[in-house]
């Protein structure tokens, strides 16, 4: 259906709403009540005012995926939940493209028809809208408190919005906590998540477990019984605690709890206020669920002017090996009761360990210089690592003191040598208001020392002492560290941090978040091989995620021995497949630079793939199953094809009909070996090279907990000459 | 008694002492009492374990002062207040003098005696010090927590110190409350303070009562029936909430309350750590406790190597024309609804009000450079003031963004052409959190701009929403705004922020606070006339205070009728008379120039007095009712001198014996009138001008209300031939 259409129809509809609703409103003084399709159709949301409450429902294929479900607002000044009148609704569409500065397409369709409910509240008189948009792949809404003179401050205690679902629908999710994500996913019926919620919490420091009954957190994937997907979420984080959802796991009725702070509140706002938005993408095709665009829709475009130093990259670092085995070290010492800023590190006895120290990262920046990777991060560099995991102290880290062992001055130079650059590590401690008390001062040292990008992050419970990781404070700090570092032409990607919500969009610069459970637990518990097959689903909603993959050596025992139960729960080539099927502008490649040379052939993938995409194709996806998706990098006639298994094996079929018709091309398929199996066989791979077309299809074989990877670019007359041509 | 005899008897002392504890440590295993005198053996201090738990009495020329009292810390993690053995005991001596970069005294002199009480806890192993220190004129004690293997961090839940006193004194109070010191005080016998306090606390916004019962805040100032003075505060407040008093009213037992912050922690520590130190001055000549140099005594030495920009100084401003009447605003426009960062205010339509526009302030530049005054502080230059006291606000104000109407550089210019400097005034609203993340690009601004000082203002309740203006977060605060100004070479002058405790020894760009019931009150409710006859027995031990005297114009209904109740409770003269009697080292002349201009004769009194002194001499003093000080200006041949009473006349006897013997030297007297009083005749005065000599003594007339302020100089030949001399 093309755009012309599709206004022409929204036009003719809101035309004939407005019809019956003069008439409504002649009969009954008010209209309470509309209907509004998606541009396509396949979508019906319809609004009613039932008792002086605002409700919405949502139809997919005629079918209800979302039943009725109240809206509002609870503050201390204001209840805006009930008493309303619809004092207006107006109908809108909107379709527009758009160009972000990275991700995975490189236009994005921003296409829906909107319906803006105007309430006012009888009595008070004070005025809440709320604002629908309606895209082909799900339902955006917020609320939005205008000016008003009966109005001006709120301190947000609660916020109604529900979500009625049908059924009793298979989940994947994780427990409700104000501090963390780092959550293993529980894949199981609404019904019985109540107790896997229970169990999963309150085994970590660090937690804190949300108040009040069965929550879980959003993104929320779910499966109905007629193979209907749905996800909630939301974009636009700002300004708010975050959004975890209540669960009536009886009466399968969902609704808003929002983070608090450690004093109740949830929200402390001045009108004009709009909320983040509540999202749900619905598809009756999983792959939709991946493709969809619709939370980087609803977040504000870029605010930047100048976007040409934001550039994505992949990097090595000094990391892995403190997880590893062996005992490298982030401190410098062993002194634990050294305090940054008031112990003289250079009369510390060095522990001999201490991982960041400047020959050391020079032969990470060789590695990286001779395998064309952009950037080298160091964690450990700086002063604080002796002792640094406490809520009691008032300064963990110093952010522009190095170890004596490193020396800022000589690794600029010589990374600059080599054409390299080195990511900056800020470890808080979550002490963000410490963080924001050093941060002019880190930053300038970054811009005076040639750093362009930092990891921050925020382990531990969070000073100020008032909130929690995902509360309204910290939500705005994050942001704000974002736009400070712009400032300084620095690009950022945080760990701990609260889950994304699309604001990589407006700030894109913000290129990759942890918050989830990362490649990093693999050495500490591990993650389930379906836990790939999930997160794209779930967390990756939301925005990037720096999953840390290209962990070659799986088996941790490798080291000393010393880890006899750790192993990464995948195959060598899944850890390949995870650049494509976790887009990241951002991706590491995780493990130690001996371990890529002893696989030079699995690596060249490492080396090749892209890390910014002109477009992708999602061809095979089931949450928690597999996933199998085709990109193009950005500005380059190459694609990329990673296809992931979870713990079953399987095969996958991937149709090549993305790539530009009558060309050849050649496949550099990096696959599980026969034999190949996360927990025996990991490293057991191939590596054929071939020549195709886009009329191929391609069937590889996935082992348990395995992968494929694929990289295609057009073949030379050499490759004609060399290669076989697939049949 | 001079400094090698005193060594010598506390060598003799401790001598003795350590004979007797190897004896009794040979007899009992363990040493379980001392006894510490004074240098000037006035004060006897007590030292004892009982049960287990230490106790310290403390003697004023052989009568006990403060009987048997408790001392103690409680931490989440380690009960410090019993099981303890003393596992040592040291005694040392201290004579040394250090010479402040501005205050009362040229040279002060820090001579006590000392005593460490190392404690060992039976069990835990915990060790806690505790180090006494015993001046002529009271006692400092304080805990310490060296480094120990059993324990590295403490969550402070409660301190147990007590002073035990020893019947119901006279106390000069306020109500105990963890966000302001801006009460008006009561005086009255402990057991008659309760329902004061009461009905004192909670009618003001932005207060919180502290929990528990009867408590008042420090210093407390108090008088015992015998005529012994005692004044209970604390020094060295850092990384600690205030201490406020619990007052058992009927035994007359005070103890600690810590501020806590809003999860009920009141200190979050890592080892080693020195608590502030407990301080009880004592005597039983009030001249003396207003003479005391101890608390400053008890701070760490300056911490800056460069002090030449640090520069005393008086002001006028922009300021009091806002609280007079006639409605000038701070705010630029009344449109209430803007956003600082977010309006456009160059758009809003300005009130007509603003009193803060670059004509406005070019006038108070020339008044103060015709006037021989260093700076003019303005108020309400900068995006934020329509509407700023919300702490449901993200922010409040901008600090580098004036409004349309206010000229930076072209003030910046005028100023400099003028000999000028603006003094710079950054109000919070409290949003504490807001300020750091604002702070580096606010000094930044200052610097580029000119500004060398500046006034900060923390109204509100505080953000991070965890805080109180007094809880240990807090206190880093106001001491990280200090310290990080000096590395702009800017000095600080902070209003409701804690009261200070002599940090300005450590901190000397950190002029001065406000932290009680300032001068403004007078427009808003008032000021009882013996208030400013107890600030410097409480508020002032701590530090400076920026009270805003020179109000010429006490009736404040000569504006416009519009504040027909509203009137400074003084005469005209006792407002040049806290000029000395509140030392500052930035004194604002508070009126508005046209008033000065109307006292031309009085207002000399400001513009000749100094700020800075080189020795004071207390010549009279009485908590509530009188004082009367002289002091000669840092480096000058000039002296000044202020009498102040309360509600009652008095007639002062002021000996000029401080004057170097043998010169004659021209007094200029401004005195009440003989039908002056503060209600009804507040603007009657008399300027004389004669020749005295260090023999004279004078005896001025004090009315109800009133004061007398003299400055003194060297008389020149002229003088002698037009003045009369004194008989």
């Amino acid at each position: 259906m093309n755009k012309v259409r599709i206004k022409k129809s929204v036009i003719w509809l809101c035309l004939l709403l407005f019809v019956s609703l003069k008439l409504a409103a002649q009969q009954q003084g008010l209209q309470t009540s509309k209907e509004l399709f998606s541009p396509d159709k396949v979508l019906n949301l319809s609004v009613q005012l039932n008792d002086g409450s605002l409700y919405y429902s949502l139809k997919y294929k005629g079918k209800i995926v979302i039943g009725l479900s109240r809206l509002g607002l609870k503050a201390d000044e204001a209840s805006l939940t009930g008493n309303f009148e619809v004092a207006d609704m107006q109908c809108s569409s909107h379709d527009d493209t758009w160009h972000p500065v990275w991700g995975e397409y490189a236009t994005v369709r921003d296409h829906y028809n909107e319906l803006l409910v105007a309430l006012r509240q009888s009595g008070s008189g004070h005025s809440l809208n709320i604002r629908f948009r309606l895209y082909n792949d799900g339902l955006g809404l917020r609320y939005e408190l205008p000016v008003q003179n009966s109005l001006n401050y709120l301190t947000i205690n609660d916020e109604l919005t529900e979500f009625a679902l049908t059924g009793d629908h298979k989940a994947f999710c994780i427990p409700g906590d104000y501090d963390t994500n780092e959550f293993a996913y529980t894949t199981a019926p609404l019904s019985m998540i109540a107790s896997d919620m229970e169990k999963k919490i309150s085994k970590k420091p660090y937690e804190t477990k949300a108040e009040g009954g069965l929550t879980v957190q959003t993104p929320l994937m779910m499966k109905t019984s007629d193979g209907i997907y749905l996800n909630i979420h939301e974009a636009a984080l700002v300004n708010f605690g975050a959004m975890l959802l209540n669960v009536d796991d009886r009466k399968f009725m969902l609704s808003a709890h929002l983070t608090p702070d450690k004093l109740g509140k949830k929200g402390y706002l001045q009108l004009p206020f709009s909320s983040p938005w509540r999202t749900i993408i619905v598809s009756d095709d999983a792959r939709n669920i991946l493709a969809s665009q619709l939370i980087l829709n609803l977040n504000d475009p870029c605010t930047y002017t100048d976007t040409s130093w934001i550039k994505p990259m992949k990097f090595v670092g000094v990391w892995w090996e403190m997880f590893t085995g062996g005992g490298k070290t982030w401190a410098y010492s062993d002194n634990y009761k050294a305090k940054p800023g008031v112990t003289d590190y250079t009369q510390l006895k060095p522990n001999g360990r201490h991982a960041a120290n400047t020959a050391h990262v020079k032969e990470y920046i060789d590695f990286a210089a001779e395998n064309g990777i952009q950037g080298v991060l160091v964690e450990g560099w700086n002063e604080g690592w002796e002792d640094w995991a406490s809520y009691r102290k008032d300064r963990q880290f110093l952010f522009n003191k190095p170890y004596p062992d490193f020396d800022v001055e000589e690794l600029q130079r010589y990374a600059a040598s080599k054409g390299v650059q080195i990511i900056m590590h800020h470890e808080t401690s979550a002490n963000a208001a410490d963080y924001e008390r050093q941060l002019d001062e880190a930053f300038s040292h970054m811009q005076d020392h040639g750093y362009h990008a930092v990891k921050t992050g925020y382990v531990g419970y969070i000073i100020p002492r008032s909130e929690y990781h995902s509360s309204q404070w910290m939500v705005n700090h994050y942001i704000h560290v974002a736009r400070r570092a712009a400032d300084f032409k620095i690009m950022v990607d945080s760990h701990e941090a609260v889950r994304p919500t699309g604001l990589c969009r407006t700030y894109p610069n913000w290129l990759a978040q942890e918050s989830a459970r990362g490649g990093e637990f693999e050495s500490m518990g591990g993650n389930d091989p379906d836990h790939t097959c999930i997160l794209p689903f779930t967390r990756l909603k939301g925005g990037p995620m720096d999953y840390t993959p290209g962990i070659f050596q799986t088996r941790l025992d490798y080291y000393k021995g010393d880890k006899p139960n750790e192993r990464v729960h995948t195959t060598l080539v899944k850890q390949l497949a995870l650049y494509v099927t976790m887009p990241s502008p951002i991706q590491m490649a995780a493990d130690l630079p001996a371990n890529y040379k002893r696989f030079p052939d699995a690596f060249q993938f490492i080396k090749d793939v892209a890390v910014d995409w002109a477009d992708s194709w999602y061809l095979e996806a089931e949450p928690g199953d597999y996933i199998t998706v085709a990109r193009q990098a950005k500005g380059k006639q190459e694609w990329f094809i990673g296809g992931i298994t979870d713990e079953n094996s399987r095969t996958a079929t991937i149709p090549l009909s993305f790539l530009p018709p009558g060309g050849k091309y050649v496949a550099t398929i990096y696959a599980d070996g026969k034999d190949a199996d996360w927990d025996t066989h990991p490293q057991s791979y191939t590596v054929r090279r071939m020549i195709v077309t886009s009329k191929n299809i391609l069937k590889p074989y996935l082992a348990p907990g395995g992968g494929v990877a694929i990289s295609l670019r057009e073949a030379t007359e050499q490759d004609l000459r060399d290669l076989k041509r697939l049949k």
